[in-house]
């Protein structure tokens, strides 16, 4: 053996037959997606140059995250998100058009069906004590209501839990409904108010937010995914006006178009839907794309 | 709510708002480091415009890497490996000076302690046929000899597997050995030639490699990690020349000054080192690097 040393040129020529090792691949697709995470990240490392105890501590946590993975918990999901590529994704894939609703990101806590419900039902199967009244109407962009559409809702607790989050106190499917919008366009249900929540922070995930201190915040919020024939189906939230982290949110999915009113129900509403005058209530105008050469790609 | 629609403006400002929750990291090392993965993850992510069931296909194939994750394989390990960022750390961090042994890549088959042996000693504890002798001379960059130091080897047997792939047919510490070099600097043993080998494919990195066309074998090679006082320790290979695989090893970890030398043994080397005439032998001269400062990071 005689004795060489390694320079730069040698970590380029390595990058470029890492490159070149992929050649083969059959799907142009993949091809694409595998060379660009090599130049990305080998660009990356050769930028940070970490010690070996470095890439031991990413190792290490790579391996942790996929660990604490199980079926109702998807740590590499809530990495994707306080990373800001879940709600970046989202913004790539964002095609509905102008005068639409904005999305936002899907969440991990769209698990399980949501039970269909009847337009006026309350989603808490609890029975929690602060109310919310929301209503909405559901359009096209050209301001048409759409007809027996479904507008599918999720949302924790007053406490900032789902019920998959407890199985011991909230039965399944409590704080979730699928409604379908009546001949005008219109859908109403009752629920509790949301509350801000912490994503799960007993992982490696809520480990880096700790060391890089950052706090783990979800502004108060409803998801929705609103579908609807011939149009493309729109994945968003509404979140509760004056919620706290509204600026901060841990997983950057606000947009400030997304954020609703709340007012108190008057004498009228509440006779209409049957609940307190003074019930706070919340009114959300959905409109949606046409769907064009036939994408509808629902989620 | 209003309707707004999103653009390439919000996708920047999107990055910026990610980069700045890191703002409070205490640690700058740590605050250097995510802010660069964000800053070429969402570049990464931008240029390739994934859809959502490629993120999926990612969170997933991530997921399943983690999950194969266990005390006697480390997928993340490979996956590194196979994407070049293993043996571009090692050429980072590759600090030997001038004249000294390149280093190459550690591997994930450095997990158990190497029982120390006499000089002359076989590793093969199973009784292979196919014999190695190898003789080798530890110096300093200078030529000095380097006496009492330690030379740690490991390597698969004549089929491809090291010794904790195979607890049922191989003896723990089969296939490795803990030598001091003798007061000349030299060290010796005999050995079985090690055969190329796949890393392992029944995971996820495996599927990757098919996915891609590409093929899983590294090329035959012995581990040596050396390490004498005030000097450098030195992590490196020799492979077996004719070797197959030695231009385009799975984990990109060949230099061609690693390549070693193969000749039979004769009269002389039979004698002295108590093996047939005509047994292979290699010859392995290896030049450690003068500590600095007191670095010997040793891994």
């Amino acid at each position: 053996m005689t004795s060489m040393h390694t320079g730069d040129e040698d970590i380029q020529s390595l990058t470029d037959e890492v490159i070149r090792s992929f050649d083969g691949t059959p799907n142009v697709r993949t091809k694409v997606i595998v060379t660009a995470l090599v130049r990305y990240l080998h660009t990356f490392v050769r930028e940070i140059e970490p010690s070996f105890s470095e890439w031991e501590t990413a190792i290490e946590f790579l391996t942790a995250v996929g660990k604490k993975c199980d079926p109702v918990r998807q740590e590499f999901v809530l990495l994707s998100g306080v990373l800001g590529v879940s709600m970046l994704v989202e913004t790539i894939n964002d095609q509905q058009s102008p005068g639409a609703t904005d999305s936002t990101v899907l969440g991990p806590f769209h698990m399980t069906e949501s039970p269909s419900r009847q337009l006026g039902d309350t989603i808490d199967e609890v029975g929690s004590p602060q109310q919310l009244l929301v209503t909405g109407t559901l359009r096209s962009t050209q301001g048409d209501p759409l007809p027996d559409a479904t507008v599918d809702v999720w949302q924790c607790n007053e406490n900032g839990f789902y019920d998959v989050q407890q199985p011991d106190l909230q039965p399944a499917g409590n704080g979730r409904g699928l409604f379908t919008t009546n001949q005008q366009g219109r859908f109403w249900f009752r629920t509790v108010l949301p509350s801000h929540y912490p994503i799960p922070t007993d992982g490696p995930v809520g480990e880096l937010l700790g060391a890089t201190g950052r706090h783990p915040y979800r502004p108060a919020h409803i998801h929705i995914i609103a579908a609807a024939d011939l149009h493309r189906p729109l994945t968003t939230h509404i979140f509760m006006p004056g919620s706290p982290y509204l600026d901060s949110d841990a997983v950057f999915a606000v947009k400030h178009s997304l954020v609703g009113d709340l007012s108190a129900a008057g004498a009228e509403h509440a006779t209409q839907f049957g609940v307190d005058i003074g019930t706070p209530m919340t009114t959300v105008d959905l409109a949606l794309s046409p769907a064009e050469f036939g994408a509808t790609d629902a989620r």
